[in-house]
């Protein structure tokens, strides 16, 4: 499952609507078919192993990251494709919840006498699947805040100079966290202040994050979706109803790179489920531009709290992650 | 050297107003004698090595983080020591720049006809040294700044409420760091709002840091020196002042602990060395109190830089540590 698992996070930004599975396919101790879920969200990870391992997939062993699906698409259900192949046992993390599934995959292996074991990986599963998860079960994205600070919070002299802050080094990281979610973010301020390229840069030929716009005003014009740029997506209202609207249009995953009001309208809506901060050795002070708009807290207990992750360098800076507490 | 290096780290901000040095004697491939400079500056290192080897000093080859004193004090000075002793060589890290030493330590040696090798473990021996070199060479003490903040930077909400941001773990952490600085200095403001014990607690019996309280109107309160509480010092006047009178006074580890205007003024006068965050899993915003005050800083080039040296967990929060560049 653990390399199940290695494989799905393959799929992770590239897959949206559907969630990012790993499939491997073992029969006597060796692997006969590795799949994950492809750019798009098909094949899924089930079609890709059996179709490498061929006959071999007779009497082997399947572990699957998400219960296999049931419901007819464009192709047939991947849990009648594994009876079909003669897969003898499944290994799954755990159920999906989504309700054209929800169980019916399990039953129908088991239905044709697979032994079906549940539950295995299953918290690193739902960890990796949480955009999928919440998408289906809360009825919006899984959302990363992106902080790139001096040492005090800033994001700008008091007169505007932001450029460098952090260094290249964390420009780089942050474009291979680009490519791992759906959808790149930023407010109608930051839009027109820096006319972002929400794109992946210097990775390959990649399926490039949706740039989504949260502004009420008008916004710059931005280069047209092609082969390196994603689509672009101007939205407004309240950041609950943005979110809604990205889970209904497919998005599973949010990387939000600002800006101040942006960011403090999740905040205060509880939406932030990630943190990502790039911190430099600089100390721009008190009149400097702080990294988050106003949250009018009251007390410290109101505020949501984030568990350390991970910390370590990159390149001069400091790189940071945290995940929402109780996630 | 790596050896008696690790005994000079002990004496750190246990014997201000002298180096923290470390000793090791070594005679036919065994450790005689080990030393390093006892509470309140004396014994030096060299003395206490070379009277736990008694007379196996002889023909042993001495290893010293530093050059040892040439001067007459309430002693005889250690290189005589070592020559009275019969040590046959000694490997030094570097030449005391204090003027009454200078050299002559070394040159002492050699005119006894004792091998001298200059050089080894240099850097870090400066490095652990920095406050002691500072506080001879430029007049002033080595400056720490820590910061407890949280991940945007902030120390209290907007109505004052800062208790606690970071953790217990932090706090236990920085009275280790406390322990190895000779003073722990704070602002006026802070004092009268705190009321701050400044202290070291919970790790035995310990030299207590002297308590310097920066501020021109009136202080609060405090507990009196004792075994619990290091000296008392106020001071007032600009922060160049305030440190020149601190190196007159013997300190050569001072760490600050805010507030945002003192350390504003520090950070403006381009007296800080060394950064110490401990960051919280928690957002504040841009209405809540900002860790330092104003800088007034026109352009981010000019801001001093500071290089990563560490960062991991301590507790829930983050910790990391950060040295002036070029430092």
């Amino acid at each position: 499952m653990a390399h199940a698992l290695r494989l799905a996070r393959r799929g992770l930004g590239n897959v949206w609507p559907n969630p990012a599975v790993g499939c491997v396919l073992i029969r006597e101790g060796r692997v006969v078919g590795r799949g994950w879920t492809q750019p798009g969200g098909r094949p899924h990870a089930e079609r890709v192993a059996l179709a490498q391992a061929g006959p071999l997939a007779h009497g082997a062993t399947a572990y699957v990251t998400l219960e296999p699906c049931a419901h007819h698409g464009r192709t047939s259900p991947c849990a009648e494709a594994l009876v079909e192949a003669g897969i003898s046992r499944v290994v799954t993390a755990h159920t999906d919840p989504d309700p054209r599934v929800a169980g019916r995959g399990h039953a129908i292996l088991r239905a044709a006498g697979i032994e079906v074991t549940e539950g295995i990986g299953e918290t690193e599963a739902r960890h990796m699947q949480s955009g999928f998860l919440m998408r289906v079960q809360r009825g919006r994205p899984f959302l990363t805040l992106k902080l790139a600070t001096s040492f005090d919070g800033r994001i700008a002299t008091a007169n505007g100079e932001s450029q460098w802050i952090t260094g290249p080094a964390a420009r780089i990281h942050s474009h291979g966290l680009r490519l791992v979610h759906d959808a790149v973010m930023v407010g109608g301020g930051t839009a027109r202040a820096d006319r972002p390229s929400l794109n992946v840069r210097g990775m390959g030929a990649v399926r490039q994050p949706v740039r989504v716009i949260v502004s009420n005003g008008p916004i710059p014009d931005l280069p047209p979706e092609g082969p390196d740029f994603g689509p672009l997506w101007q939205m407004a209202g309240p950041v609950d109803d943005v979110m809604k609207e990205l889970a209904q249009a497919g998005i599973t995953r949010v990387f939000c790179e600002g800006g101040g009001q942006l960011a403090a309208g999740l905040l205060r809506a509880g939406l932030v489920d990630q943190l990502v901060g790039y911190t430099a050795g600089l100390i721009l002070g008190g009149d400097s531009r702080p990294a988050i708009g106003s949250l009018d807290m009251q007390r410290l207990a109101d505020g949501a709290r984030f568990r350390l992750v991970e910390t370590r360098r990159v390149g001069e800076d400091l790189f940071h992650r945290w995940r929402r507490a109780g996630q």
